[in-house]
């Protein structure tokens, strides 16, 4: 079958983080760890639910330093243990189309022995969502995050 | 976790056929038979492609009576053989946004003993995708496609 050119409008951040893959995976798949570093501080996880299996529902309610909550409703597409995690806002729920087909989210782990090289791909249905998304700061939120959970799984038994 | 509602403007047809589950979804899934069945004549199936599997792509090249080729390619969601298939064509392969997310495509085949309860339910991102796709003349031909479906799988052997 013949491969499309990947001109899917994407956003990536990758980072060496001092941790096994292991140890992120469960930061990125355990409720009780994501509250800790999803989003950057002063904003905080007012609740985590998350179905980790290709067609599982998560949801994950950011609330503002004002106290206001932005529910993020997404399905996992991809579920590889300790390597890979894929998911989308394009549905609800299995297979129900949301609001917006916004970004696919590719999370990947690569075991470097210890040390993980840890990136995610953030791609788009549209250039104009990837530009709103860069505009709307998704560098300098994403890289605080990820500083949070660097910092989150430094704590974590090995 | 909580249901949000099913608002996915869909577009549904339903149809009795005179043949069990496992025919009509072979008829689905085997491109020699897609290619006998799928496009309203006078139009036909140039090639299919078919990966059936979570994350398979498809990948159906439609040509019109003046020649003219028009491929459709999607990815499946859900593969359960004989009962069910999702696809969508928000995506061109696992797991890469196409240039649009129009429709995720259900088709459900439910054993009568012999006959089939056959449903394709079409939901969209959009109110405006789907009375497009309904102008476009969605009953007028999945409806003809059907017949083409039913006649094709009464060929079959059982």
């Amino acid at each position: 079958m013949s491969t499309p050119a990947d001109d899917t409008h994407a956003l990536t951040l990758e980072r060496i983080i001092d941790a096994p893959p292991a140890l992120l995976y469960r930061a990125w798949t355990e409720p009780e760890l994501i509250k800790q570093w999803f989003t950057p501080r002063p904003w905080s996880v007012a609740s985590a639910e998350t179905d980790v299996r290709p067609g599982g529902a998560t949801l994950i309610v950011m609330r503002s330093p004002e106290g206001e909550d932005f529910p993020n409703r997404g399905v996992y597409l991809e579920v590889v243990p300790n390597r890979r995690l894929v998911f989308t806002d394009a549905f609800t729920e299995a297979w129900l189309p949301s609001g917006k087909a916004f970004m696919v989210v590719t999370i990947s782990f690569e075991d470097l022995g210890g040390q993980t090289r840890y990136t995610a791909t953030v791609r788009h249905w549209t250039e104009a969502d990837r530009a709103q998304h860069e505009a709307m700061g998704f560098h300098a939120g994403w890289g605080k995050a990820t500083d949070q959970l660097a910092e989150l799984v430094a704590t974590l038994p090995r």
